[in-house]
C-alpha cells in the first residue's frame, strides 16, 4: 500500500475533522473512519461514511408510533429472529461507503454484485497507477486437479520463480508501453501521445484500480457470505475478510445473527434432511443407498464434520 | 397529523441527542432531522438519516488519490456537468431516509420506485390505524374531460358535499366493521376474532400507512422528477414537493443542478428540433407542415411559452 | 374468475394463433399457453410468453465455444450444481410473463418483489372491476394466538356469518357509491362525476385489480420460495402454488432442482450444526444445553420431523 | 471473427432447428437468430432469444380485459405517447438475449449497466482465447486537447507504427506466457501448472471475453442512448449501433419512437429554455448575457445546428 504524501495528508485532515450530530453514531466504526487497511501487496479498503447501526434495523422492523407492537423481545432477539426468517428489508435499513484498492481481475469479479453503487477511477479520464498484484509466494497456486475452478498445491521451486519473473516483468514492461505511448506531457517531442482510452488497453489484469463502492447491510452480507466463502477466489477473499472486520466494529448484532446463520450455517436439500433423519434414528446410511450423488455425498460429510 | 404523546416523546428523545462523528454533516439538514412535516390531511414526511453532502458527490467523482486530476473547475461547476451529461453514479454516493405516513392509493404508486428500501408497517402484524385521507375541498375535482387520467374543475354543491360524506362515512364504517371483527382484547366474549392479515382487506384505499423509505439522490431526483411533475396525481405530489424542499437543505448545488436540467428542463424530440431550427431561422412553421402531430405540436408550444 | 364473452374470445384468439420459430420451444408450457388458471374466489393466473428452456440454463451457464469446457456431467447434473452452490445467474437467462389477477391487498405483498417488470391495471385511467375477494369459509381463520402473525383455527357459526356479511357488504357497498361518485356516462345529469383518481380511494382492499408480471427464473424461485413457504399468507401462497405447477412444466430439470435444494431444504445455522453433530455422535442433547433458544430449538426440532 | 469449425456448425445446427409456437414471433428477427455480426477487429454480436414484439409493448400497457379502455388511437400513436411520457414499464415487457464477444476494457464498461443479466465466459475454469483488439488505423486516436475523455485526430506515421507494434506485441507476448504458465496437458513436465485464476491476470486489457447479456427492451434503450451517444468510447458504440440495427427490425414502432424522443432528441435546461423563449421572440441574445456559461452555450448551440 503506498500511499503518497498529499494522500495521507488528505486521509489525517479527514480524521481530523469533527462534528455534531443527531444521527446514529458508533464509535467503534468512527475510530476506524479514513484509515486504510492493508489487502493484498498493495491494496486495501477504508470506510468513507456510514448510514445507521444495530439500532436502525430494530427501529425500521418496527416502524415507528406503531400501535399493536409491543417490545416482545430484545432488540437482539428480533435481530436475530429477521435474519431466521430471512426479513431481509431491515438490514437495508443500513448502509455503508467503502473505497477500495484492487487488482482489475478482482473488480471484474466483484462488480457482479449489482446492488450497490459504484464510482471507479476512470482510465479514459486518468492515467492509471504503477502498481500490480504479484502473489506472495505462498499464494502461487497450481491449478487444482480435482476442480476445474480451484487450486492445488503452492508452486515451488524454479517453477515459482519463473512464474513469478513473468508475471513481474510482463506487467512493468506493459506499463512503460504504456506512459511510452500515451506521453503525457509532451516527454517525447515527436509524439503526439495515444488517446488514454485506447493506451489503457495495454495493461495487465493485475493492475490495480480503485472505486468508492456503496451498498446497504444486507447486500453487505450477501457479498461477504458469497465472496468470503471458502469456493472464493483468495484474492477477493480477502477484501471479505476485511470488511467483515469492520462490520463487527459497525453492527455487532446483526452481525453476530450474520455469522451464526449464515456464514457458519449450511443447508440440506429435501434429500439430505431424509438421510439426516435415518441417521438420528440410528440408521447406518451408506453413499449408494442415500440417494445422495457421490459429490452431494461428500458435500453432506463435509457439513457434518 | 395526529401524533400520540408518547409519538411525540419519542421525537423530541431523538432530537435530544447529540454525538460527535468525523462523517460529513449538513447542519441546515440536521436542523430539521426527525421532525415531521405536515401533508395532506393526517401524513407527513420526516428525514430519519441521511449520508453525505455535495462534497461527497465531488469526491465519488474524482474518486481520491486520482493522479491526472486536476481540480479543473469549482465543485458546483462539476456538479452541473455530471447532472447535464447524465453522469449519474456520483449522485449515488448521497443516501437518504424517511418516514412517511401516507394513504395506501398513494404508497401504490410510490411503490412502484423500485430501486430504495422499503420497510411498511405491518397490518398482518399490527392493527392499523384509525385514521384516512379525506380530500380538503379545493382538491375535489371532477373527472378530466380531454385528458382520461387526469383531473378537471373542482366540484360544487351538493355534488361535492354527497361525495365527501360518502368518503367519509364509507371509510369510518369499514374501519368499525375491521375493529369489530378483529375484536382485539377480547371486548366481545362471543368472538375469537378475525386474523389480522384478513380484517384489514375490510379496510379502504384512502386508510393511511407508515413507511421507512431509503434511497440515493440520484433515485430520489428520479422519484421527484417523476411525482413532482405536473402530470402526477396530487396527491403523491405533495410529497415530492416536501421531499425536494428537504433536498435543498441536504445538498443545495445537486439540488441546484436538478432544478435547472431536469426539473425545469424540456425534451425537444429529433422531429421538434428540426421544426425548432426553422422557427430560428425566421421561418412561420404550422403544425400541419411540422412533421408533429396535433398532441405533440401542442406539447412543443407548451414547452416554449 | 368471471370473464366476458369478449375476454373469452380474446383467449381463444391467442390460442389459436400459431407461427414458427427457431426459438426454444417448450411443448408443456405451449399447451397451458394464454389458459386462466382459476386462483381464490375471482383471480387467475396465466402465461403469457415465456424465453428459454432447461437447455438454455445450461448453454448460459456454459457460454458456447468455450475451450476448456468439455461436458463432464449430464444437464441435470450440471443444473443441480448450479442450484447447490447458488449460481444464480444461468438461471436468470429464462424469462417468463404472467398475467394475474389478484386482491389489492395481495397486489400489495407481491409487489415487494422488486427484480421484475410490472404493468397494472390503472385506476386512474380505467374503471375497476366490481370483483372482490371473499374468503372461502374453510379460511375465515381467526388471529393466531402464538404468532402475532399468523393465523389460528377457522372462524364457526354466528361469528363467522357475521364476519363474511360485513366483508361482502362493505365492499359492495363501497363499489356501488365508487360508482355513484364517478357518474360514468353522465348517469346522473346534475353530477360533474369525481375523477377516477379520487374515486377509487374508496374501494376496499380485497377489490381485485390484474397486472402483467414478467421475471427471471431465479428470481421467479425467490418469489416462490418466500410466498410458498408455510409462513406466507394464504391469500398469496395459492398464487406461487400455482405458479410453480406452470414452472414444473416449463423447466422440469431446474425445477427439480429448486423443490430439492431449496424449497424442501433446510437451513441449520452454525449452533444448530454442532447440536447435529454431538446427536449424531449418539449424546442426547437438552434445549437447556443446546445454546439455542427455546424458539430455536423448536425450529430446529420442526425441521428434523 | 474467428469461428472455429465446430461453432459454426453449432450456429448451423441452432438456425437449422424449428418448431411452432404460439407466442408473438417476429420473422425479420428470425431470420438474424444466431448469425454473428462482426464488430471490430474480432468481436461479434448474435441474438439468441427474444420474447416480445411491438404488439406485447402496447398488450401490456393497456392490461387485458381492461373495461374502459377503448382503442383510442393506433399501436403506435400508443407507443409514441409512451415514450415521449416516460412511461417506461410496457417496453419492460419485452425482453432479448445476446451472445457478445468483446475486449475486457469495452466489458468493463459494459457491466456498469446494472439492469441486465449476464453469463460471462470463465477464466477460472477455461482458458481464454487468444484473440485481442488491435485498432484500425484510422481509430487509432490522440488525446485529445480539449476534452479529457475524448479523442483527437488519427496517429500518424511513425508513431501510428510504433503503437501498433507496441500492442500487438505486448498482448502477444502476455498470453505467450499466460500459456507457458498454465503448462495445459502438462506440455512441460517439469511444470505443475499455475491455477487458470491467477494465470489469466497477466493477460492485457484488450484480450476478448465473450458473454450471454440479456435485458429488457427499455434498459437496451438506455443502454443504446448512453453507449451510441458521440460521447462514449468507439469501441463500444459500435456494439451499440450493431445493436440498434437488431432492435430495428425487433420492435420497429418502438424503435422509430426512441429514435425520435430519446437518440435524436436534446434536453433544454430552465435556463436554455428562457435564451429559446427570447430568440424566437426576436431578440438576439449573446452568451455573456445569457445565463449559460460558455461551456453550456456551445453545447446549447451545437444542439441548434
Amino acid at each position: 500500500m503506498n500511499l503518497t504524501e498529499s494522500d495521507l495528508a488528505e486521509i489525517d485532515a479527514a480524521r481530523g475533522q469533527s462534528a455534531t450530530t443527531r444521527r446514529a453514531t458508533v464509535p467503534a466504526l468512527e475510530a476506524m473512519l479514513f484509515t486504510p487497511v492493508p489487502v493484498l501487496d498493495h491494496g486495501f479498503v477504508r470506510v468513507i461514511d456510514y448510514m445507521g447501526d444495530d439500532a436502525a434495523v430494530v427501529q425500521a422492523a418496527r416502524v415507528s408510533y406503531g400501535r399493536g407492537t409491543r417490545k416482545v423481545s430484545e432488540d437482539e432477539g428480533l435481530i436475530r429472529y429477521l435474519m431466521r426468517h430471512r426479513h431481509s428489508t431491515p438490514f437495508e435499513m443500513c448502509e455503508i461507503k467503502f473505497h477500495v484498492k484492487l487488482p482489475i481481475f478482482v473488480a471484474r469479479q466483484w462488480i457482479r454484485h449489482r446492488t450497490a453503487n459504484v464510482n471507479e477511477y476512470s482510465g479514459r479520464y486518468s492515467v492509471m497507477d504503477r502498481e500490480f498484484y504479484i502473489p506472495a509466494p505462498e499464494h502461487l497456486a497450481a491449478q487444482s486437479a480435482s476442480n476445474r475452478q480451484g487450486r492445488g498445491e503452492v508452486l515451488e521451486g524454479a517453477e515459482a520463480e519463473s512464474v513469478l519473473a513473468l508475471l513481474r516483468e510482463d506487467a512493468e514492461r506493459n506499463y512503460a508501453h504504456y506512459e511510452a505511448m500515451l506521453n503525457e506531457g509532451g516527454a517525447d517531442p515527436d509524439r503526439r501521445g495515444l488517446a488514454r482510452e485506447l493506451a489503457r488497453m495495454n495493461l495487465t489484469l493485475n493492475a490495480y484500480t480503485q472505486w468508492y463502492w456503496k451498498t446497504d447491510l444486507h447486500n453487505l452480507f450477501n457479498f461477504m457470505s458469497l465472496r468470503g466463502d471458502a469456493h472464493a477466489q483468495y484474492e477477493i477473499r480477502v477484501y471479505a475478510d476485511a470488511m467483515l472486520a469492520m462490520t463487527r466494529a459497525w453492527v455487532p448484532a446483526s452481525c453476530r445473527a450474520f455469522e451464526d446463520y449464515r456464514l457458519g450455517a449450511a443447508q440440506f436439500s429435501a434429500t439430505m434432511l431424509a438421510v439426516l433423519r435415518r441417521m438420528l434414528g440410528g440408521e447406518v446410511v451408506e453413499q449408494a443407498a442415500s440417494g445422495l450423488s457421490k459429490r452431494e455425498w461428500s458435500e453432506m460429510m463435509a457439513m457434518l464434520e
